[in-house]
């Protein structure tokens, strides 16, 4: 399919689900001539080698990175930037640094200080899998139909983001180019503040069941759907949580005072603007998820 | 299955989805001698006579329940106590009344104030379909697998309990008997403030979308299922949240002090307290539906 390699040799720093996968991807894609895996534990590091999502693997950073042409980070939010700092003396000024991190302010503020020019740095958040981790999960088709968000900062030249957005579109993804804060602001209104409202639902349940034993008798498809994302992993939401907090405090409070309007109409005993209110949420939620028959 | 049927006569006070469904489900199985339909339309009236929910149809109240054993008022939330003091004349103080409203404090009130003893009253919350309407979408499985609330009021015999239970498991729905003030503050937690909670992100994530028009390109399976009950009809749930304000605005305020507090986490960067506030909703969560695998 490609005649040239968009990558000469990529070294995935953090070989779990997303770095794994993002190999997988790029390997059966021919988007990359090598691909090189780069963690801390050699057991793990070899069955990503056997799984095919590297094909060759190093404790050593400097030893991984050395010659590559793209540095791809696929570790938890909070040290992403030691990596990328760590990987800076042994890349030239051409490779491309990119990150898998599930926010994008604090890391892309980060690189634009302490990389500059002597990298090409562009954030990146593959919105791809969550409730399972591991390189044994990793798969080469995670990223298809997925978004993949890359975030430039004030340093990123053109020329990146377009490579960058040919190897996420190689391996199945559509691209959304955004600023790092509006991503933030965003990821926050339609998944971070989405994870905690369905965990305040549920504990909200918890404490009426406090009085009336029965209310989870009564649960019906409304409250099952809403709470499905209660189940993900504490320590996982927990992080992303930490990484994002203005931004989920200000959604959330615009979701308080949008509950609060409604309550207000039903006080009021105002039938028809409430009507509209609901009418007005369901036009919107019909547009973008357009209803079946 | 059953050698005598539960009911000699039972009367049914509009005839549409739930109360069409009742009428079929009662007839299939062999719970009632005779079902008649009363309704103020007289075209759908012989389309339910057609679609085998009611053996017999009429305009005219008192020639629908006089003589009934069981008079079943499934017409909106607002009308209810209206059809039950116009139906009582006609009936005897053995007659059981009861409704399919999904709200249950005031009615059970008024029921108690205005009927007391000149028939038996007990409200009824089949929580079995919502999204369609009318007789055409009436079944008779409707009920099976659901859970039927049943809420006596201080006047409501023991008997009239039973007998009740016995019709809405007789049609395969699962009984909870509970207090009506209980119920409404339950539905409020489990499926009110869901409902308007989804409507508000979906205003939120619109809110968003006039400083970051892509938010909607980014949405993923958190978003689509916390609003997938926000394409609900608008009207609908306009006058079931008018039945319950007091109920929905304590749930709110419950549900804003929980989100309060995990945003308070966040602030003060504690992740311990925070990684336990998520945890603790994923154990209640995988309590009431445990993961699969």
């Amino acid at each position: 399919m490609v005649d040239q390699p968009e990558f000469r040799r990529v070294a995935i720093i953090g070989v779990g689900l997303i770095g794994g996968s993002f190999g997988m991807a790029l390997r059966k894609r021919g988007l990359a001539e090598e691909v090189v895996g780069i963690g801390r534990n050699l057991q793990r590091l070899r069955r990503a080698v056997e799984l095919g999502a590297v094909d060759s693997c190093t404790l050593d950073l400097e030893e991984g990175v050395r010659g590559a042409d793209l540095v791809y980070i696929a570790t938890p939010v909070g040290s992403v930037l030691d990596f990328a700092c760590k990987a800076l003396p042994f890349v030239g000024p051409d490779c491309i640094i990119t990150d898998a991190g599930s926010t994008k302010s604090e890391i892309c503020r980060g690189a634009d200080e302490l990389i500059g020019n002597r990298a090409a740095f562009i954030g990146g958040h593959p919105m791809a899998g969550s409730e399972e981790a591991g390189v044994e999960a990793a798969k080469e088709s995670l990223f298809e139909r997925t978004t993949y968000v890359l975030t430039p900062t004030a340093s990123t030249g053109p020329g990146v983001v377009e490579r960058m957005r040919r190897a996420a579109e190689g391996i199945g993804a559509r691209v959304v180019v955004m600023d790092p804060e509006a991503h933030d602001r965003c990821v926050a209104v339609i998944s971070h503040l989405p994870h905690v409202m369905a965990a305040a639902l549920v504990l909200l349940a918890r404490k009426e069941s406090e009085f009336s034993p029965q209310v989870f008798d009564l649960v019906a498809g409304s409250f099952r759907d809403m709470t499905r994302v209660a189940g993900s992993s504490p320590v996982l939401w927990r992080d992303i949580c930490l990484s994002n907090v203005n931004a989920i405090g200000e959604a959330a409070d615009g979701l308080k005072g949008l509950i609060d309007q409604a309550i207000e109409l039903m006080e009021a005993g105002d039938a028809p603007s409430l009507e509209d209110w609901f009418g007005d949420a369901k036009s919107v939620r019909d547009s973008v998820y357009p209803p079946k028959r």
